[in-house]
């Protein structure tokens, strides 16, 4: 059963992953390359491979975990916490822990092994953002859940240890601490100003036009002013809204469409990078928030974090945001 | 100039290396392998190709930069803050900044490129620290920086660029988010309990023994409740000293003894593997601190930190502390 475990000091929650539980003769340099060829375990006709789906788009015609999906959720196969168990906190000694109760999740994107998200289309990709939506609002059902993180990791240097297009969701009965930060710092801003500080953000940003990526309607995607990587990159919905998952359909068509420009954009600039993106969006049980503004921060796999930042929580990011989004800019800077 | 960047919505700052600006095609995917042969810049002989040296362990006899030191501490030559100019706070709209005042030092720990920190050997291991006891009393004479950090890349996946054996030291006008955090987490139980969080940790854990991985002389090594990392260890001084730099030259040596056996041992059980470490002590200016208590965090690079990471803080960690800590314990489990 894995485990949360908390930090007597600093407060931030661990996931002891034992499903996930290796040896040291585990972490033995990696033989270089993968095997090629073959179908993975997310290709389609390979369903029996991964655990039952619990959502797809596919023909009315077909049954689930059979071929013709053009989307498919299934749990991880390797969860760092589990569905079943009750939430059971318990100390030892200055310690807290808690009973890794939670929710892993996969969404395989599309069921051509070689595709690449960026590439997909709109629909599919509005199609990928709106299972996000749906899986958001169902695990919203359970009262043990507190939050849910969707994330991708696009390219074994960014995490991916599969190649085929996913991105994952995890679902914890805690509020995650850098959630927990940027609802305080904006709770406190919107104390002071009765403002969104994403709003002003993206009001000054407008009338500046030096950080600003690109727009689509309702959407714009720019370089955040001090940002910890190089090409970091956040796209927020031009109107406040605390949460994704209240996002309608037609809006999420906008945001695929900007997210696909984008990720073209970026591969083009700098050569198919690996990348994560992960998605804030406020607390399941905070209800609509004035002060919180969901947003997707997008962080290109280009430098090595080393001692100084996992020291310090402080980034050395040599590209300023303003050359960044000159580069990232369409038709130049 | 470098410059240091506030966030507007959790308070991180970043730093804006310009000094080491790159343009996007510096990030194309670098070439497999580096050339082989030569000698570095860091190697005897080779003195004039870094900055002037600031210190340096080398026979009376011997000329600055020139052959025959033991030990040399220069200035980075690609600085991330440079410790010329004014600190100047500036605003713009929404956000701060401030001018990028500070230093970023280089420790060059052997003359043999060849070597590692591991196998220096105690009285070696020793001069290194105290060339970070005495860099850092000396930067502390400077009203400016309120904080210096201590750490080490080793290897290239732990964001290494020189394979000479170094150490680095990067002094800021700011006190880093962390350290600001574990200050704050501290204070807090020193105000409920009147007893250092650290101090108590310490206690627990002998009495305990699953986490204890070797002592020594004045000093503990231990794999902390809740690692963000597999294998992350911290060695702290039993006694309560919440300040490095104050460490005599006696107990120097025995942290060298530990640190040395114990990086030995994770080369023994985990195949040599990249690390970081960060040394963690009290703001320069604070004084001596009740509630704070220095200890040095090491960390192997052995998985990478993905999107969830990223997005959360909340770590994914597939291996114990008591996993940890029973591979790395001397004599077996």
């Amino acid at each position: 059963m894995p485990e949360l475990r908390k930090d007597p000091v600093v407060g931030r929650w661990v996931i002891i992953s034992t499903e996930r539980a290796r040896r040291p003769s585990d972490f033995a340099p990696a033989p270089a390359g993968r095997s090629p060829g073959g179908l993975c375990s997310f290709c389609p006709g390979q369903e029996a491979r991964t655990p039952a789906e619990i959502l797809a788009l596919r023909p009315p015609d077909t049954k689930p975990d059979t071929p013709g999906w053009s989307l498919r959720v299934v749990p991880n196969k390797f969860p760092a916490l589990r569905i079943e168990g009750e939430l059971e906190p318990s100390g030892e000694g200055l310690y807290d822990r808690m009973s890794g109760v939670g929710a892993h999740e996969v969404v395989i994107e599309t069921p051509d092994h070689h595709a690449t998200f960026a590439a997909l289309g709109e629909a599919r990709i509005a199609d990928v953002l709106g299972a996000y939506r749906d899986r958001i609002l169902d695990l919203e059902k359970d009262p043990r859940i507190q939050y849910v993180m969707v994330f991708k990791n696009h390219g074994e240097a960014a995490g991916a240890s599969l190649e085929h297009p996913h991105s994952q969701l995890i679902a914890t009965p805690i509020i995650p601490i850098m959630v927990q930060e940027e609802l305080k710092g904006a709770a406190e801003y919107y104390g002071m100003k009765e403002r969104c500080v994403w709003c002003d953000v993206i009001r000054q940003e407008r009338r500046d036009r030096r950080r600003i990526i690109m727009e689509a309607d309702g959407f714009v995607a720019l370089a955040p002013f001090a940002p910890r990587f190089p090409f970091e990159t956040w796209i927020l919905p031009s109107r406040h809204r605390s949460s994704f998952e209240e996002t309608g359909v037609e809006e999420l068509r906008g945001l695929a469409e900007l997210l696909g420009r984008f990720l073209r954009r970026l591969d083009g600039v700098l050569q198919r990078p690996p990348f994560n993106f992960m998605l804030h969006t406020a607390p399941l049980r905070d209800g609509p928030l004035d002060h919180f503004h969901w947003h997707l921060e997008i962080i290109p796999k280009l430098t090595n974090v080393a001692g100084y930042e996992w020291g310090t929580g402080f980034f050395i990011n040599p590209v300023p945001p303003e050359d960044a989004a000159a580069a990232l800019r369409e038709n130049g800077a």
